[in-house]
């Protein structure tokens, strides 16, 4: 079996959000497993000294655009959340008990369903009420949800995660990483696509 | 005849040269002329308040590695210059020039020449008597040329031609707009052709 894609992704992150949708089919296509590992882009992106995309005027306008224009093509359903920025801390914290619980499975069905609820529904992620019941959802335990919103040791599992994605090169979101191949954005997923089925280039 | 697709680019950008190497190829698809329009680069990213990708310790290492992984895709020659960040002031005005004389046919040759020579012949592009040369071999007289250097109307077109570019909400390189619809970035040269082929979506 070859070594699983590393699917480095924010839960508050609109292309992170697209590219959840196709990633799946892209490592089924190669006969690869896809590991799920949201981190905290608020973060590395300070670490790197960019501000997120909608900080800016023209990128930021553009970059509605066109995560509005990528859902349209693949037919995913989106809306810019407004408010945007709710902090996924909790979320973050709640996803890495899911995997303690019921492992990349459960993480990835609580992740789908958080991003779904903010950039469909225009759910309030940051409320931990609303975190577990969509937890719950997804076979988590309502107090196991609850309890790991704040859990120290859910919390520096998150930051590990961010600190080892910073280690290994990430800044934004989301990025494939396969075989040592980095592939920045939704963008860049045609590619890596490509890449898998060519072997390189 | 359709409205052109205007490619936004700047001489300097390993993107844009990348871009330019296939966007004639994607207007010739759909019946569309491309006009290309240089600017300065250097002034669009201060005034969005964001700094040129290879200044990112992360972002910077891997547009590099995207840069070279999207050339050899394509078959397209490229080396990342060194040193990197050349002025192109003096370029861009000789480029002006060339249109002037020329037409969009001989400011075309002049910029992919500038781009060929940075990104694979690692010349010295801010040099005046190295784009004087390449503007001779593009049939632009090399008094026109020498002189356009630091011709104040031609430095003006360039400043123009910038100041437009941040009106029409490009900030980085290449920008392609066709019929109002902006796609930045050599990775959406792809789903500009699948616009271009749907008539949008």
């Amino acid at each position: 079996m070859p070594d699983a894609i590393d699917f480095w992704f924010a839960l508050g992150s609109p292309a992170s959000y697209l590219a959840s949708l196709r990633i799946e089919d892209v490592g089924a296509r190669h006969g690869r497993a896809v590991r799920w590992r949201p981190f905290n882009i608020r973060q590395t992106l300070e670490a790197e000294g960019v501000k997120p995309n909608v900080m800016y005027p023209r990128k930021g306008a553009y970059a509605r655009h066109d995560w509005e224009r990528a859902a349209r093509l693949h037919g995913h359903p989106f809306r810019m959340p407004d408010p945007f920025g709710r902090s996924t801390v909790a979320a973050m914290a709640i996803a890495y008990r899911a995997e303690t619980v019921g492992g990349q499975p459960m993480l990835k069905a609580f992740c789908a369903d958080v991003m779904a609820a903010y950039f469909v529904e225009n759910a309030a992620i940051d409320d931990v009420d609303v975190l577990t019941g969509l937890a719950e959802g997804c076979g988590l335990g309502g107090d196991l949800a609850r309890s790991a919103a704040d859990d120290p040791e859910m919390l520096e599992m998150s930051a590990t995660a961010t600190r080892t994605a910073l280690d290994e090169g990430v800044w934004g979101a989301p990025m494939t990483i396969v075989d040592g191949e980095a592939f920045w954005g939704e963008d860049r997923i045609d590619q890596l696509d490509l890449w898998l089925e060519r072997g390189g280039w």
